[in-house]
């Protein structure tokens, strides 16, 4: 069988274990038989198309193994969607080109929704065009909304540092309410699905810890519901904790943090629904808040990443190289749970047509009956996922992260306008 | 010599080692032959008028250790400031009366500027009134600004926090600048002093490299001058990270972020800066952002506390009690630096008369000349400060943190309305 090359890329919002996966693509093609370089598209497949593919050939291993310690994506990501090959061949096509000048044979696309959704084309459309290509998508969203995985790498490291961020700012607010601050505002990220804004509730020990409320987008949110909640709080605790998802909507399905401005693949730009809240309070029941907006801080944070995760992101990885080298195509590797306590789990196989578009919410009896909290199925569910601290090396007090050469392969092809 | 009790509190805004400096005071308290019980101030001083005693003695030793990796301020800390005992006598007197009815020879006040001038007034005043109360102050405070000490515990662990995450997420608009995000703004605490957002500083590797723009309080912020080093940024590094104080302000004083309201102390609530630079960077210069404010997460985050700043923090405790049982009054611990490369510390005093009220802002040689950075000089100071990763017991995947009992003394006095 021929040897052929490998193209890997990265794509949306990167995460802190995104870099693992990478590092388990390259080392797991090394040792393939099948499979000669692996190359990188820089910056996703906006650097595929433009044809600056990052050599990783030239890369020491060890430099590759320190990706496992490196947070943010390490080749660059992209926003960029494919349109449907019959609105748009020319992008195709230039694929097409790009994979033939570099004998590419198996093309691993990691992302979320959107990625899955690109890789299924890509597949569909080498096929159709007698250049067959060997696609996996390999599932990678802190937000968790990937169908039929058991849970989506990248999600447990931000689930640890919320739950750990929560509980420990709720010492700090709780420490200062009874002369200063009486409620803590926490905004995470998550546009559609509540699953980040939810694992916060595992900072708790007993009913009456914090997170005291959490917004989540899957339930409307009821001003003078809320507003009680948090005076209730206030006065049985003396305080109140609040997580609550950028996603947060009324009933009318508006974003509370509604901005106005869209982000490249044309979703709405959301962040600041932390400040109006707090506002809120403020005015309503003039209570002395302070908030924080975690941003990019929660999926870049390396330093508390989630063992499970870190060996699940790498986990995929792997997999996808070995099902790519055993003939499998148009497929992501999934996580599939064996069971929850202990937890055990093993990785499968779905096919990119079923996965492509498709957002997970979280289930109903996941969120608690007033709608300000998760429930124990949905700890049950969480809990494992952000299990274990894994080795995380410092130099000179700074998380110490991959330095690659990312020197790019000499390009043989015109030069391409996206 | 006659053996009498010690009283310990927590005052101003808490720290993410705070609780280390209280398990040193309880720790050295009970090895000494001097004190009896410990008791603890509950919210600080205003606990302390109320007659709220924690008594620390029952206890069990292995939870009090616990509070070496515990956030926040385990017996609750306050925004209440003495005012001057001519002016407002009976809050003093009432002080004397809780001294002697529960025979407090020693008092531990663990806190910034503010806490530091009440600790040296009760002295004052104790002495005055014939009932000596040995009064030491413990120095604490995130924002850096005691003066004659090398640094203040708190400090350093959010030094870390910051150049850590700042890092982190450095790589994460890196990843994303080729297709979506340009900018990223992280805004941090510091409402004078600009410390907290010069020790970002200690994520570069190079010149070029994040944060590329520190915005500070004691450089006034000029607008044109601003965008155009962001610009210049994203036009050379494709991406621009800028860290900004709370504190950040214009040439005529007032605060980039000034919302209008005040806290307890009568100081002005920040807050909000990162989402007004965005804004201003969006409309002026039209490039897409992400930001964050880091607040209340950043002084709580006892899982990336720096190793010295936690053995300060114990050692300034210690060094109270030790002070206190060789009969020292009206001082406070310092740390006293002799040595940068290698870091080494000692422990030094200096009279609670001279810190009083004293702020300590950055030298001008610590800020680069275009005002945007920090020199060489300001690094071989800070990077000492963030060294080394102290052990932090995870439980369930969570900070694990001390459960005290918290058990108050029984009240011997009428109730006092503060």
């Amino acid at each position: 069988m021929k040897v052929r090359n490998a193209l890997y890329a990265q794509s949306g919002g990167v995460t802190s274990v995104i870099n693992a996966t990478a590092c388990a693509v390259i080392e797991s093609s090394r040792k393939s038989k099948k499979i000669g370089k692996v190359f990188a598209g820089k910056n996703g497949i906006v650097g595929i198309l433009q044809e600056d593919l990052i050599d990783t050939s030239i890369e020491d291993i060890k430099e590759i193994n320190k990706l496992m310690h490196t947070p943010g994506g390490v080749f660059g990501s992209c926003r960029h969607k494919l349109k449907d090959a019959k609105q748009n061949k020319r992008e195709y096509r230039r694929l097409i080109e790009v994979f033939k000048a570099h004998d590419i044979g198996y093309f691993f696309y990691n992302g979320g929704g959107d990625s899955q959704d690109t890789s299924n084309k890509i597949a569909q459309y080498t096929k159709e065009e007698g250049f067959p290509v060997t696609c996996i998508g390999i599932p990678k969203t802190i937000d968790n909304d990937l169908p039929f995985t058991d849970n989506c790498p990248g999600f447990g490291s931000v689930a640890k540092y919320i739950a750990t961020s929560t509980k420990e700012a709720a010492l700090d607010v709780k420490s200062m309410s009874s002369s200063s601050t009486k409620v803590f505002i926490l905004e995470v990220m998550g546009r559609h699905a509540g699953w980040l804004a939810a694992s916060s509730g595992l900072a708790q020990s007993n009913n009456n810890s914090a997170p005291h409320i959490i917004l989540l987008p899957e339930v409307p949110f009821n001003e003078n519901k809320f507003l009680k909640k948090v005076k209730d709080s206030v006065k049985k605790e003396g305080y109140c904790v609040v997580v609550v998802s950028e996603g947060a909507k009324y009933k009318n399905g508006k974003f509370l943090a509604d901005a106005g401005t869209v982000d490249s693949f044309g979703h709405k730009q959301l962040g600041g629904v932390a400040p109006r809240i707090a506002a809120l309070i403020n005015k309503k029941l003039g209570l002395k808040y302070h908030w924080a907006v975690s941003d990019y801080l929660q999926r870049s944070a390396r330093h508390i990443s989630s063992q499970v995760d870190l060996d699940q992101a790498y986990a995929v990885g792997k997999a996808a190289v070995e099902f790519a080298a055993a003939g499998e195509n148009s497929i992501m590797p999934i996580i599939v749970r064996k069971k929850s306590k202990p937890y055990s789990w093993d990785i499968g196989k779905v096919k990119l047509s079923k996965v492509a578009n498709v957002e997970r919410k979280m289930p109903k009896n996941f969120i608690s009956k007033d709608g300000f909290g998760i429930t124990q199925s949905c700890k049950n569910y969480l809990s494992p996922l952000i299990q274990g601290e894994p080795m995380t090396p410092f130099k000179d007090g700074v998380i110490h992260t991959a330095s690659l050469k990312n020197r790019l392969v000499r390009k043989k092809l015109r030069s391409f306008k996206i």
